[in-house]
């Protein structure tokens, strides 16, 4: 039986999966062969496209008939689960896959071919994703958090999942996002905030049928479902008198609670951990390694086929402020490069792309580069925490594709989207707002994360024209050429207006969104830009600085090292220079602040323009969404310029050459 | 029927009223005359003493007998309702008023005396209080606000009134804390916050109820109720379309309020009413003036003799700080003192004490000397919001002694306490600890308020010592000392470790505990100190400034205008000035920060060990209670001169002259 196509709620946006989007598979006539549940979905996708397309769908079928697509479940490839060749001939487009999840990518593949699926010849390529999983973290609260809200770091509205405390039960709407994931090439989903508290422990145990609900949900688009659990399980749920990794009643507790989890769910992906970070509990209670922490929780799971993501955000998060030789940048891989080879294999070590904090501008973390002999994953924020949180434009593929691309021995060596074997995660971006991500333009970071989590060396550019082409099916040029440029400069636009050099920070506390220039400078968050009369930025240097130069390889090391072969864009995160020091861009330091942020808000006026200049070829709750967003953005961005300005010319005495206005 | 004497729950601190102060009353004979519920609060209470000390009290007696204390209601002496006489001669101490509520006061007056009262002769002497109403507002939620909590800048824990949207009803409490109250001379309270949310505003209406309860416990010690009321009350809760003062439906509306409000509690005190101030709705809505709303009003309250206290914290807090020009100091004078004369008999306009909002150092408000012919309430805070929230010592006698002593037209002019015809009005610093206001020895506050409201020229240190022979009766000498030098110097010590030489603020945004120097430097809240690496201040003079000082008769406007002639401690308020300029003290203002911030630690460092020095004569529970403070005192003082002293070395690049550590 063909599983029916997600019902969207009403009002709700369809982002890149409108209906228009199947016009030229719909309008065609295809022959699906293989079975099972997924093959049930890629019926019910082609059938409903034939619905309203007037195409056709045949089931099986033992001969060959003139059929403008094949698609079929053969295990001829082995292409593993999720891989798939596509391929065209005389007038029939072919699709194969060795599971019927390839199947799933395969259908989403042609769907964004559109009508060139259908036209001429196309040898028959093999479409394979890079890494599995391919990860979303949801940081969703069941209870709402006085704090943190139902979702932390969540600007999307509420949680898809939960509500006061309780599941939502809204199971259409569920399905309707894991069909969105799909398309993009996401097949796994954790579905509870890493700071796992007292109500979010019980999804383990006695909560877990809401767990389960969601993974009915969202296994019949490829997707498993993921928890974060904490580490003080056993005592806080088990009551047992410890946690304690290496304690046999422990590993019991926990292989149990596993037994009971693949009762209720038999293809659970696995458990998120956020252990011995910002007050939660891990195993440096009890005098264990990290290592020792993961593999008790690997071990319990191997039995299922199942997977910890050990999350390597670990840093002393009570630092003084007044200690310039603890470095929060090196904690990380002063944690962790140590037990490379000490993790099981179905451990991943989930470690952020930089090595402070999602900011818009820092450097690949080390310790992607340091640790061959473990499972690591790439996680990345979808969510818009310090990069505008959904009112400002801020499109991330560019920054994640640098992160993927980079090479941590240089040239030569493998890059990190090779080397982390265990995958990319994205915390997400989505919420129960009608446009799934609070700014409709915000949807394209989750399509590109998606989609480079399939192949992590593609050109963002691509991703994003498919995006657009997807969203905005049969757009005028002029719309296509609009979108693509507010999109395409928008992460270099907002690191102009906000934090220079890759210093980072330099917003509110608590919530981060805005500008402090000092917000965190006296602060225990190791989140510093010792800016003073005479110059600003972190000695991060070997010679004279934290050390934590010396974290990378060669030729990073090296480069990194020195102010003249920093890169200009990281110049502050590696070194304290003077205000007239000068970039290689030939401009001063001093300068360089004031001629970004000018620029920045500049560029923001702009793009207000240019959306406007697009309002009669967008529908209209969609352009009013945005049109309203980039008015805050502008406001935003001009808050940030003066600040940031005023905050140097009051600090450097220097005035701005060009004479522009700084209060 | 005497009155008994509210009993004091289990654990809570009997504060300024320990059954061992009435030990002198309550081993004499003492004979009451008069009659009245007032009266037989007075008997209730001699006759608590007797029991428990021996003494005997007689009711009403025709024939002299030998009394150790006589006690009488006469009308006489023509003392007000509160004002009473003390005297002694031969071997009895006479006591008399004009009416009930000045025996009570004469009744604790008498306490206060001890063994004193009965020694020796003692020339009759008339008490008076200076001001009435002497008023408490409890800035008190029924609701828990999601930011503000239950109490709204409150440090001592939950309400006394009011718990999670209702009312606690522990009665006896609140009559504990009214004869606390009444022991001080404080005869109003205001019940909820001058924020008033939805819930709050129903107590006007549906809830009344709740009040008339608190307005019973707190009736027997001569204390009437007030409340806060919502300006757009007739809208709110009467569905009217507006709430404009001028309008007829309008003022009936008030008028039947105010008819139901006295109907539950015939001694009703008034409405206090925080309009057209940080987002609560005003007169201004409608285009007409603070009068108008007030009066109208004062028009509602009139019949039953009830008062409208109007706050003069009016000033816009969406301020560009980028705007030099605006300055909220101006604010208060700019919109109040055009209206002097217009504001009805029994309403009172409240006027903070500064220009700013209870900064450890503000020039008094010039308000407080442009409005002969308005009834002004001088508003002060008991409750520490700026002064370290009762985890830092802070007596605050003093600071309110200099604002009720300060004369606007000079020496031979009045002193704000006799220009105050509207009396005093402190925030409260109570909740529901078990020491009332969470430090123990912020109890001194609330006690030193309450007594400067009866007389506002009293020698503060007088009223400490009071305080400190009530709270820690029959103590030694060295713990007398002990504490009198932690609570006399506590004010100036609290400002050196803070912001310097009067420019006040430089606390963390929201909350406004801790340092965070610049954390309202670049806000709409009009609360700036212009640092730049040259020098620091708000140019508040007339020539070049904003004009604020101009706001003062003379000699004030002359003495504040130049930097000259300006109080050092006031400096940086009136005038920006390089780090360089020397101060009347002799030094630099860059010296002044670094010495006063050592300086302030050492102090507290020498405050915690005298504490300590003092175990053995205090009961354990405050002992430990005000030592664990202590702790945290320095740590934050340290904090404060750290990230002080750092940021001005910082900006200014000079060092401190005797090299001690400025990280």
């Amino acid at each position: 039986m063909p599983r029916s196509v997600p019902a969207l709620p009403e009002g709700i946006d369809p982002a890149w999966l409108p209906p228009e989007a199947f016009r030229a598979l719909g309008a065609r006539r295809t022959l699906i062969r293989g079975s099972g549940p997924l093959v049930e979905t890629v019926h019910g996708e082609v059938a409903d496209a034939c619905g309203r397309f007037g195409g056709e769908v045949v089931r099986g079928g033992g001969t060959v008939a003139p059929y403008d697509l094949v698609m079929e479940v053969t295990d001829a490839d082995h292409l593993g689960d999720e891989g798939f060749t596509c391929g065209r001939a005389g007038s029939t487009t072919t699709v194969t896959a060795s599971g019927q999840r390839g199947l799933l990518y395969g259908l989403f593949h042609v769907v964004r071919l559109g009508e060139e699926a259908f036209r001429g010849e196309r040898p028959r390529a093999v479409h394979r994703p890079a890494v599995a999983p391919r990860m979303l973290d949801h940081w969703d609260n069941v209870d709402v958090h006085p704090v943190m809200g139902q979702v932390e770091r969540g600007y999307a509205g509420g949680s898809l999942f939960w509500r006061d405390g309780r599941a939502r039960g809204e199971v259409e709407r569920v399905r309707a996002y894991g069909r969105l994931l799909a398309a993009c090439g996401i097949n796994a989903v954790a579905v509870n905030n890493v700071n796992v508290h007292a109500t979010e422990a019980r999804l383990l145990t006695d909560r877990l049928g809401d767990v389960a609900v969601l993974a009915d949900a969202l296994r019949p688009y490829g997707i498993r479902v993921h928890l974060s659990v904490t580490f003080a399980a056993p005592v806080v749920l088990g009551g047992l008198p410890t946690a304690d990794p290496l304690d046999t009643a422990v590993r019991q507790w926990w292989a149990r609670a596993v037994r009971g989890v693949y009762a209720a769910i038999p293809d659970f992906g696995g458990f998120v951990v956020k252990a011995d970070s910002e007050g939660q509990p891990g195993p440096f209670t009890y005098g264990r390694s990290h290592a020792d922490g993961a593999n008790m929780l690997a071990a319990a799971l191997a039995p299922h086929g199942g997977t910890v993501h050990w999350r390597a955000f670990v840093y002393d998060h009570r630092q003084d402020w007044r200690d310039r030789t603890t470095d929060r940048a090196r904690a990380a891989y002063d944690h962790f490069a140590p037990l490379d080879g000490e993790f099981a294999d179905n451990a991943v070590l989930q470690v952020k792309h930089g090595p402070m904090d999602f900011q818009v501008r820092e450097p690949v973390s080390p310790v992607l580069g340091a640790m061959p002999r473990t499972r690591l994953a790439v996680e990345v924020q979808a969510t818009q925490e310090y990069t505008g949180q959904q009112r400002h434009v801020c499109w991330l593929g560019p920054m994640w594709s640098e992160v993927l691309r980079f090479r941590p021995e240089g040239e030569d060596g493998p890059s990190v989207g090779e080397l982390a074997r265990g995958g990319l995660v994205a915390v997400s971006n989505a919420g129960d707002d009608p446009f799934w991500t609070g700014h409709p333009l915000a949807q394209a970071n989750l399509y590109t994360v998606g989609r480079l989590a399939w192949e992590p060396d593609a050109d963002p550019h691509r991703l994003l024209d498919e995006w657009i082409a997807l969203t905005f099916p049969a757009a005028p040029e002029r719309l296509v050429t609009g979108v693509r440029t507010l999109l395409r400069g928008s992460r270099r636009t907002y690191e102009k207006y906000t934090a220079p050099l890759g210093v980072g920070f330099m917003v509110q506390p608590g919530h981060h969104y805005g500008p402090s220039v000092d917000g965190y400078e006296y602060s225990p968050w190791g989140t510093y830009h010792f800016a003073d009369r005479d110059g600003i930025g972190v000695d991060r240097s070997a010679a004279t600085g934290t050390g934590y130069a010396a974290q990378y390889a060669e030729p990073w090391a090296a480069r990194y090292e020195s102010p003249g072969t920093c890169p200009d864009e990281l110049l502050l995160f590696f070194h304290h220079v003077p205000y007239g020091h000068v970039l290689h861009s030939g401009t001063t330091v001093i300068q360089h602040i004031y001629d970004t942020h000018f620029e920045g808000v500049a560029e923001v006026e702009e793009a207000r323009r240019v959306w406007a200049s697009l309002a009669d070829c967008v529908d209209p709750a969609r352009h009013a969404r945005v049109a309203e967003r980039y008015e805050e953005q502008l406001r935003g961005a001009r808050e940030w310029r003066d600040q940031v300005n005023s905050y140097f010319l009051r600090k450097s005495g220097v005035p701005d050459e060009h004479g522009r206005t700084v209060y």
